[in-house]
């Protein structure tokens, strides 16, 4: 999918929502555990439920590797629902790879190709030519964890490099990486107040943004300093919204929550309008 | 596996070697591609004639994810041959893994459950909270990003952070997290020169060292400088020992490569004991 395809998209459902799939069968509606697949019913629900007020969904890898073989086929059964049903939503493999050149190949292979998704979250740790593999794809979009949303970051991502914060430093640099216009960023939805120095040096990307709901983050404090002319944001909410109940209200729970943040979208869309 | 029975291990075989399972289809001898799990099937036949020479193997995920499914079935199984048939081998999943806290608990729960594998590779990006789950699973080993082989480690890694170099921050830093003792590094072998540093900040941590071989890093440089009173190091070669033929005497071709090393491991460790 082109950036181009997404912010029309955006525009269309008046929605600037990613929903996270992180399935923990501890936390699903018990009644599902009786399905041949528990984890791709529960995402098939919420999906058929929630796809007209996201525009994109976002499964994290790890919810899917902790229960092995199934997990993973749960997985690929959700992305390929996903592309053959509403291709229009973007799909993010929340992986946060990275390793030495020929090894990120591979992993670009597999999300890029075997798995389909438009785009994949990496670390930047490993620098340059950790990344570039993952952005040699084309249409294929490669989100940079640049400031996080959980309390380590302060460990790291916020200490000075030369009077300059690593994720800023971290930003920066990746500017300059070859098919860089392919990159978005993550920055956690509980540092909005970081966003208008992240909007100075990346004034143009795509930042997802986490850490909405459950985390603490505020969307209105987001969107006053993330928003961008092409909207520039993809704001996730994970747990808020698929776990709203675990009841067999479950995928109407999901959508009234969705419905409530979408509202809330529409709303600071017409205004910047 | 506890740190001390690697260390007897390591006595015993009188090697140090870890041998990187990073299988591509694309470069096995072609007369497995016939096999009904072609990737299992070539880590067998390296594992059996090679398992006297190593103390450790380390799969890396990328090349299993790379294959879907499929990949993760044959991932699994040669973690169980592992297990099963050589339960004295330290196992390491090199997976780079590394996100919130409740998120890496499910990797965590992959790597170290499901899987089985005595320890799993982190990015020490998003700090703290990220790699603690880790942690907190015992006699596991998490081995953390510290300075990587690549050229990309220049781009964050080697900065400094108040004078103080990116990679020596995470070293210092990780050692206040709780369950430090369980922590072990990752440090390029290019990098040999940059141990003795290292190695005033972490005296006594098993290294794994890749870089040796194809990277062009040196066993005796790697060993001057990191190897410590319980050895210390695990030295990583995948590809020069693994790929050292790609027709039908394979084995035997990475068995003599094997062989080759620990001879060397043999007599670095008979020169300082």
């Amino acid at each position: 999918m082109t950036t181009q395809q997404l912010v029309t998209e955006i525009h269309t459902k008046k929605s600037f929502l990613c929903i996270g799939l992180d399935v923990d069968l501890d936390k699903i509606p018990p009644h599902l555990l009786k399905e041949e697949d528990p984890i791709f019913a529960f995402n098939k629900a919420i999906i058929d439920a929630t796809h007209h007020l996201c525009v994109a969904y976002k499964p994290n890898t790890a919810f899917y590797e902790a229960y092995g073989i199934k997990g993973w086929m749960s997985l690929q059964k959700t992305i390929k629902y996903l592309n053959n049903n509403y291709p229009e939503i973007f799909t993010i493999a929340d992986a946060k790879r990275g390793d030495i050149g020929n090894t990120s190949s591979m992993y670009a292979k597999a999300f890029f190709n075997d798995l389909a998704f438009d785009s994949v979250t990496v670390a930047p740790y490993m620098g340059k030519d950790s990344i570039e593999p993952f952005l040699a794809f084309k249409n294929k979009h490669t989100i940079l964890l640049a400031l996080t949303s959980n309390e380590g970051a302060f460990d790291f991502q916020t200490k000075k490099i030369n009077q300059k914060e690593v994720y800023k430093t971290v930003l920066e640099t990746s500017k300059t990486w070859k098919n860089s216009e392919n990159l978005m960023y993550v920055v956690g939805g509980t540092k909005a107040e970081y966003l208008k120095e992240i909007r100075k040096i990346v004034p143009n990307s795509f930042l997802l943004v986490p850490g909405i709901g459950a985390q603490g983050g505020d969307l209105e404090d987001v969107c006053k300093y993330g928003l961008t002319d092409n909207v520039g944001l993809l704001i996730n909410s994970s747990r808020g919204i698929i776990y709203a109940s675990n009841d067999k209200d479950f995928a109407k729970a999901s959508l009234d929550k969705a419905t409530e943040i979408q509202t809330q979208m529409s709303t600071i869309l017409n205004k910047v309008s």
